[in-house]
């Protein structure tokens, strides 16, 4: 469906090892000691001639395999890093791949290459694009999704919005990323209303509308959080990895393999580590099963190229991991329906949220338009 | 000492009210729309046409209250945030600050500014530069640290440099923020034989090296750690907010009123927060007791008067919020130790880590040259 994007190309690193690729602003003069300076600063972090230890020397320090140039004074460096500095624990694997680095103003993190024991030892999405359309009963068709906003709104009108989009034939109803347990809609009422609004809406039809609430907090509360969705019949939740961090969001994934997960891309400051890597293949990696982002030519500035990329991470082959089904999302409207599904095909979950909330009191109206435009689509 | 920097002297907001500061690239013609842009994105995110509630276009609805132009194409705007959308919680204040807004590359967040009542819930330093002071039993001269390094070594390799460090009187040891819970070096052993080796050495001239180790992982494994740390009599931890998640980081701070707490910036891309505001005021509000950050003229690029502006907004007056103190790192030498207590004056740590390390079988003397340089200069 689409061109592989370079870093597919590149050989799969030897257990053990894993490979980071940097993009770096240096000139023909400077590269190589900059390359030699982030391997550095990302495994051991002090002057060599310090490290005595020829253990270390061998296997710690990471290593520059490849200097690439982009284009004038723009490099992507490739660094073989040891996996057992990880210790196979999320927020040291980003610890590892981009921590002090990510200070530096003249490197972004553009991808990273995992052995197939590394990926398997995060696990991936427990239920991926598959087990999504079974839990859905949608097979072949993109996938439909709103949002509930405003905030500030109580858990009552957001259980009425929600249910009159249930009613339009929406696939899956997110809450907005911005809904937390504020004192207003507080999570535990807002769960309950909202689940029961939409099971009440979809009794007439006998098919099924999903309800994603967002989890926040810490672990503790995450853990609360998904008990509430839990007995209240939900089986996915939202979550935003760089808001709850990557610890807490890997545990989530892992211990409740009965909820499909999909994240939101709140705090990913993504212009810093490339938004295919990050939403793309780290969140699939750590559990996302449905990955959130920004579509181009919407609120937010992601180049279609970009898009493609983030998209192909999330779906293509990548070690023993299910794929995980892109939700291209940020200010879209339905008629960007038919080009978005031109674009991505059909395993995709199409998110129209504030464009679909402006219909008003036609808010079921105008989501059965929605539904309608991506179950017509792929038919015609 | 200082000249206060810019946001000291804007006006605290309203109970129930946060001020944000943007930095935006925008031109004469589009920065009245793109701050409002922002203040719609990080608050109703949704077309405010299609909000209803009246209470919800005013109370929850963010405010632009300010657009200044700091030179050309480059603005600063004003935003007033709703207090209730946080829910008081540290993982959502960040998503309501700049979670959606960091995806967009013409934005950092500057600054914020809070009530308060937000301060006091948040509830600051438990120690802050004083009571670090009278656990390390140092008054009034700046204080010594330097750095466990390099990762890959054993937990006994480890616990011979800190034993060597501590002889030569460094007021305090952190592990390299790289060393986890790793099959080379675990975590319970690492402490336990470094907290050993630090108290051996100082049983002689009954002075005191503390020795603060750095926690990874997710919420339960912190717990464990802290527990680990405190069992092996030690006061203080070393974490890495953005890493293990800010929520995870305050939630230990409030939970372990009598252990003190070490910043570290690994993960801050601090180029998309105002490392001042990140490091500096956020970090110190959740719980920071000492916060790391890359001194000007080592390995990192952070100026001077950003330097200056970070050390302020970690002593300045925030509230009730007691002071912290600020450990300029990243590449130091013991001739710079002079230049930079002249620049942050004797309330600072002095963190010098492989230039230590550099010294080799020498690092006892090297440390002590290090600790009577930092101990003369206030004297002379």
């Amino acid at each position: 469906m689409t061109t592989s994007p370079e870093p597919y190309d590149l050989t799969t690193p030897s257990p053990g090892r894993l490979t980071a690729i940097y993009r770096v602003n240096a000139t023909a003069a400077t590269i190589d000691a900059r390359a030699q300076g982030i391997a550095v600063e990302q495994s051991v972090e002090m002057p060599l001639d310090a490290v005595t230890n020829p253990a270390i020397l061998s296997d710690i320090v990471g290593k520059v395999t490849g200097i690439t140039q982009v284009h004038d004074d723009l490099y992507d460096v490739s660094i073989d890093l040891a996996v057992a500095t990880t210790g196979l624990e999320a927020g040291q694997l980003f610890n590892m791949l981009f921590g002090n680095t990510s200070i530096h103003a003249d490197v972004t993190l553009k991808d990273a290459i995992f052995p197939d024991s590394v990926l398997s030892a995060f696990g991936g999405p427990h239920h991926g694009i598959t087990g999504l359309r079974e839990r859905l009963r949608v097979h072949k068709r993109a996938l439909t999704c709103s949002a509930l906003k405003p905030q500030g709104s109580s858990a009552a009108e957001l259980a009425t919005l929600a249910g009159a989009m249930a009613r339009g034939g929406i696939d899956l109803i997110k809450d907005d990323h911005g809904l937390a347990d504020q004192a207003y809609s507080p999570f535990a009422e807002r769960v309950a209303r909202i689940g029961e609004a939409v099971r009440t809406a979809r009794a007439a039809d006998g098919r099924r509308t999903a309800y994603f609430p967002s989890l926040s907090g810490n672990l503790d509360q995450l853990r609360e959080q998904v008990a509430l969705a839990r007995a209240e019949g939900l089986d996915g939740v939202l979550i935003a990895p760089m808001v709850t961090g990557v610890a807490a969001f890997h545990t989530i994934a892992r211990e409740n393999p009965d909820m499909a997960i999909m994240t939101h891309p709140s705090m990913a400051g993504a212009s810093r580590i490339a938004p295919s890597l990050l939403l793309g293949k780290l969140f699939r990696m750590l559990g996302s099963d449905a990955t959130v982002f920004p579509n181009h030519g919407g609120r937010f500035g992601y180049p279609p190229a970009e898009c493609r990329a983030l998209a192909d991470a999330a779906r293509f082959p990548l070690g023993g991991c299910r794929p995980a089904i892109p939700v291209p999302a940020g200010g879209m409207t339905l008629d960007r329906v038919p080009e978005m599904l031109d674009f991505y095909g059909q395993d995709v979950v199409v998110l129209v949220g504030g464009g679909l909330l402006s219909a008003g009191a036609r808010i079921t109206t105008e989501t059965q338009a929605f539904a309608n435009a991506v179950a017509t689509y792929h038919a015609a």
